[in-house]
């Protein structure tokens, strides 16, 4: 029986109107790093979607280098990031801002996310703290939309915490390595347009949401970071054939894809979290996104892996783990299907077993 | 009438059978960062035909990126790495190496190149000088084959900079973004056995060699490098989707394609160098594989330009600069033909305008 | 009337013997960067202290900065540092481990100590995670003694830390920058030979135990750190007049002064807590060396600063703030009953008004 | 007999004056951090000095280090600093700019000295290369007054370098190691008014003209560099007892003392370039200052260092090595007599030998 994979969302190769698009332009000649047609036709493609005319579009190659480039050209280096103590940038990225000189300054999160209060409550405390000059001093707000556990910022969380920004000359930066899957679910109230006024930077993944690789990060401020070329080229993040990454985005952004590329993932996702719940495994908590995340017996946990590819997550307790079930775009209804009634059978014959 | 492009060797997508293997593999499920059978495939392939069984590969994005993690992995925080004061990290990469915090250790060069006898004596001077405690300790020697100025490394010239390094504690690590075109070229004498014999990293470059993008490190002795998997990760160079990158070096060693890839594109830049000395045309100096340096009137330059893509070099003096005319797997005769005939009628009319 | 000084114990010049030293070689010619015989003495008394023959000594300037240097020198680039939350890495030092690219990766930590379990605990799950070779991987262990709560590790405490740390290959690493108010302290069981044999470097603190400044760094087993003065170097460590550090750790290791200069400043700190506790003060917890804590109400503060510097620690809540009392070699008796008549004459006051 | 010490001229301790105002502060309590009122006196002097009632001074403590952080703080990350490629910067600091993430860009140099066309020159070139956005883009020119060969830029030379500056929005920045030496030199015409009306920052040395240690920032325009306390704690520059250093200053800067305390070294090597040349030994060029090179045969040297201490500076030829001979404040007649009498002995000795 062929293997299950529900690790990630970056499983598969490319949305076919990618590939399409890369052979239509094979053998076009197009001027090296960015300064091409089709990267001009994504950038505006992606602004249009953003409402926002005025914006600078980059496009990069990977999500930690995303994050990497744009946290270091937007701070000074007596500044650091304030992120989730789970937030990407905080766990997963080895070090990758801390490398480029700057600290991760850790908020509380819940369900992956931080608030407007506790971020305003640092921002006091830094203040008040007569030895803040010994100190790293914040010079932004980094989170991610959605989070690393699914979960969706609301416009009015979003905008609260674009008001902390405000009074304390923080800039905001989201990371929307998933933004697909925000985009395209039911409890979404955060559309591009929203993210282009509330931010200073922020980057709509490619990679995870149906490109073969690839981020746009959108400046809604055009000449926010000076010489952002040259720091994108000193960082090993320029890309020699830009039309590559941009030709993917162009597609993405014709006839709304981008907006609907998730939904599938989305809507199977939530069967997932039904069928789970039904079988009686109990959810980390309900996510609206394609990230599912569910406390399995370790017994469970190796039979399901010789049959399923999924994601380790945390250490639940001595006997259990938190793992993923991660749908894509190119997850398929008889997948679910598979996963769900393999599960049954699993859990069936464990309490045979017991007995 | 159409543009023509000479600018460089990434102008144009992918050889068609890579587009093939990426069409090919692309609802195919796999695990991420590297861990996938098509890397391994990749990875073996890669392996045979350097003939170094026990060798490392990763598949990273780009060049600069490339030599940046490879430099910083390699070196230790007290040592820089020499390079000719043209090589690619000296010049073209807006500090990357410096970012990472290692400084280029400028060595003189000829047509692009360095010697072992000037890297012996920029060593002995370092033993010899009483400071070197307080200096940048040698740690390395980057150099590319080809060169930036399209020379070549002959392998009696190669293995006398390899015992130098021997003699030095020195790792030798070769930048071989171009290399396909070295492979190609009648006048190498290095093969990648060769390579993997005399480096302890170099590089298989994808990008400018038939790739939509992507560079094979060789790390001929494994485990030369200590959690290299980390230090990707943390300079923003892990691919998510490994297995995009590899699929293409896949393609790139099934049939020996890497090693013909090239061979259009050299024996062009060949007709395009008789072609340029044919019409008085000087050239910087002949040149072996797919750039062509010609010292060009800035009268004539601008308006070859409007007609035709190409690249700068440097200023020759107040009204002349050499210009790169660069051929590549995908450019075909008939650029070639065109090109030739509109210099010679663009030289035609400037004699005339002199009368 | 003249104001109290009890904001921190680096608030004086240098014991008179430092003076005495500093002026009796004034005229003499020694080489620099510690090439000298006061350096060569220097080191060998502390040797001798540590009955290391074998250790490495180097003199540095000042306590961030030693600690940056000896990290940074420790360290591989995709390795961090664990320390207490509260740590002068993790708080007080503006982001200089950061700066030097390493993510201090923060530990629980009680009364200003962390513990050989927790510890364990932050190992074990670090080793059990799928993905942690997408983190920071731990290097080494990073605590102060005494604490900046000015607490202290007890002997089997420390070497309990020790054994996790052999057994997950961690170097071990103290920040001794009040060490001589740990070596003076009744409660304290942990000698110089004790963290000689347990650490893989260690700093006695000369700025704030009497000395104008520096730092004596000691590497118990010599090589540990290949081509340490030149990274010394390379951080803007090294001092040309190495020699002027050195003699004031000459003069502290001559006569054992170096074990009892914090003898006064500690009992006087014990004074002070007893007083605080007469007068109603709540002390945030009591401390064995040299600094004191306690929960001022913030009206009492301020009208406190008006005749004595003390400092700021923490917020407690909002009327009350934790503030230090700072004793130190140059403490006078004199000078505490001033402070304890004065807070007593205080809160007499603040009593007669709130009626 | 004994040694005579011409290595360098941070051979001794410190100008009386300096030790006898560390003594009578010593019980003095002083705020740390370079808060308290020794620092105010002497920034207020230096202030005077320099005829710029503006200006922000920072007491750091080391030449390699005030380098680092000056030009850490004024640059951007994609910028470098142009330097002479004998700049102290350029050779001798270990990498400690690269170490901060910055390219040092050689300038070529005569006597140690970079031109203000070759200046010009330079930035002329990097804005008419098609390329400069992949390029480290000049951002500050680094220079010494004296160099590192004993020479002295001139007023008219200064400000010609400031103009290019100026045309090229470069930050000019001075080293002034050994600042006292040029401004002790009937030679010299740049006082510390022109300085500080020239520059955007420069350094007066306080390590090699008579302190302890310890070197003072000027910053002309107050807010040139935001927050540069807090980068001065991030790199480990923060001295815990500010005091200890100004104190220094405020003696250096009390009667005149600075601008005469370098009167006789500058006398003394001058007698020893006399005495020199009289026995036919050959410098690399005269000097103005307290640096005297000289090309000595091999063996000549060898024989020498077994009564002197001298500076290796490099290589002449297979048989000759330029040789420092630095006087200092602290350099006494007589011992310039037992030089050139040693010397003139020596060279007899091995005339007669060579019979």
């Amino acid at each position: 029986m062929d293997m299950l994979y529900f690790a990630s969302d970056y499983m598969e190769g490319a949305h076919p109107s990618i590939l399409q698009k890369l052979q239509e332009q094979n053998f076009c000649h197009f001027p090296g790093y960015g300064t091409d047609p089709v990267t001009q036709s994504a950038a505006s493609r992606i602004r249009n979607a953003c409402h926002c005319p005025e914006a600078e579009i980059h496009f990069l190659e990977g999500g930690t280098q995303t994050n990497a480039v744009v946290i270091r050209a937007l701070l000074r280096p007596y500044q650091g990031v304030l992120a989730a103590e789970t937030g990407h940038v905080s766990t997963h990225e080895a070090g990758a801002i801390e490398f480029g000189g700057h600290k991760v300054l850790p908020l509380p999160q819940s369900q992956g996310k931080i608030n407007a209060s506790d971020l305003e409550a640092f921002m006091d405390a830094f203040h008040a703290d007569d030895n803040h000059d010994h100190m790293v001093m914040p010079g932004m707000v980094y989170l991610s939309q959605p989070t690393e556990y699914g979960t969706l910022y609301s416009l009015p969380e979003l905008s609260a915490i674009r008001r902390v920004c405000d009074r304390n000359r923080l800039f905001l930066y989201i990371d929307g390595a998933r933004l697909a899957y925000a985009l395209s679910s039911p409890q979404n109230d955060v559309t591009l347009p929203d993210l282009a006024r509330l931010c200073d930077v922020f980057y709509i993944g490619g990679t995870k949401c149906g490109a073969l690789l690839g981020e746009a990060v959108v400046v809604p401020k055009a000449g926010t970071i000076p010489h952002f070329f040259t720091i994108i080229k000193q960082m090993g993040a320029l890309c020699a054939k830009g039309f590559v990454i941009a030709a993917q985005f162009d597609a993405l952004f014709s006839n709304d894809l981008y907006l609907h590329i998730g939904d599938s993932a989305v809507r199977l996702a939530g069967r997932i979290q039904t069928g789970l719940s039904d079988l009686g495994i109990r959810l980390l908590f309900p996510t609206p996104t394609n990230q599912v995340f569910a406390c399995l017996p370790d017994s469970l946990t190796a039979r399901l892996r010789e049959h399923c590819v999924l994601a380790f997550m945390e250490k639940a307790d001595d006997t259990h783990t938190v793992m993923r079930f991660c749908t894509s775009w190119a997850t398929e209804e008889a997948e679910v299907d598979r996963l769900l009634s393999m599960l049954e059978a699993l859990l069936r014959d464990e309490r045979l077993r017991a007995h």
